[in-house]
């Protein structure tokens, strides 16, 4: 499938190269068609990775990625273009992160609205689905590498079609387990607000490998 | 040891009777002294159970549990009486959800408060400790009935004699295996931020009887 990932940054690239291990091909977006860390990414990654503009990116993929930023997320859509992003389904790993006023960070969403809702609201052809935005991006891709995968996944968003294909790239694609379907996209509100949870575990356990497990 | 829990609904009488099984003397306060819950579950539980107003209950205890709804907890504490509170440990349980908006409640505080914190700014020489909070009452004092008990509960507060304390009563008395020191009582942002997914997994599971694990 060819996949287009808004964000060279850590996430873009570690979700990028294995989505081409995976056989799909992939354009990594940033503002320019120059990006050095998209060029470098490409270069390293072969012959089905690219890069350029978020324009070129989204206009590359059947599937859209979004691990911006959550404070630029709005602006890179924009950028991307609507006529480029219509009636795709997106991925939004991205967290409403406000670091602003030191660390830990808040949210700049309030409990009555989330990132997630914000993308979808401003693109309703879009179909958001939220999820993989409460770990770290090495566990995103490699489960595997907490605890044997035992542990859970949440994803939520109003496409029921767009749900399903997402379901399946983690279970079969990166090797989740236990994937929770939460509802539509306002449930978004729910796993944004684990980020509190996990940047104090961050700090506490002194690693990025951990993730939580919903036992019942 | 005497032991003061504030509230007569389920979460206190739940945690009263765990309580007087361990063999505490447990006094439970409501706004009245002929509080008809408070009355029965006094008669019920046997000798070392008593009721009364919330300031007999705060009076009677060495340590203190707060386990009213979120949005009366500083009228209650007000009710209390500020003597009868000073220097004692207090176990926060309660949230700050907001029902007014329908269902699932949001939360009334923002990203950067805590009902726990308001707690402990209108009580400076109260020794907030916040726990619990994340779990069904039922699970609180009997976490081997999810999972036999593989799972974790969080704490935090100012003061580290009584997290020591309260650790001790969670291990020891109510049987929790996983008890992770969060830090200071600004920590209860991020355990009081589970509740929107607590709410959403009890619709999706149909059932309380679960929890989180924090896999590493």
């Amino acid at each position: 499938m060819k996949i287009g990932i808004l964000g060279t940054g850590i996430v873009g690239r570690t979700i990028g190269s294995k989505l081409v291990t995976l056989g799909h091909e992939v354009n990594l977006g940033s503002r320019t068609s120059d990006n050095e860390q998209g060029r470098a990414w490409a270069e390293q990654t072969g012959a089905r990775a690219a890069h350029g503009t978020f324009a070129d990116s989204a206009a590359f993929g059947q599937l859209l990625f979004n691990c911006t930023p959550g404070h630029a997320s709005l602006a890179v859509l924009a950028a991307a273009g609507r006529e480029n992003l219509r009636h795709k389904p997106l991925i939004d790993v991205a967290n409403p992160l406000d670091f602003s006023k030191g660390m830990p960070p808040t949210l700049f969403v309030g409990n009555d609205d989330s990132l997630g809702e914000q993308i979808q609201r401003a693109y309703p052809e879009l179909k958001v689905v939220k999820t993989l935005n409460t770990v770290n991006c090495e566990v995103m891709v490699d489960p595997n590498r907490v605890a044997a995968g035992d542990h859970t996944m949440f994803l939520c968003g109003n496409d029921s079609g767009a749900k399903a294909s997402v379901r399946e790239l983690l279970l079969g694609g990166f090797g989740w387990r236990d994937v929770i379907d939460l509802g539509d996209i306002s449930n978004a509100r729910a796993t944004e607000a684990l980020l509190p949870i996990w940047v104090r575990l961050y700090g506490a356990l002194k690693t990025a490998d951990f993730n939580v497990k919903v036992v019942r």
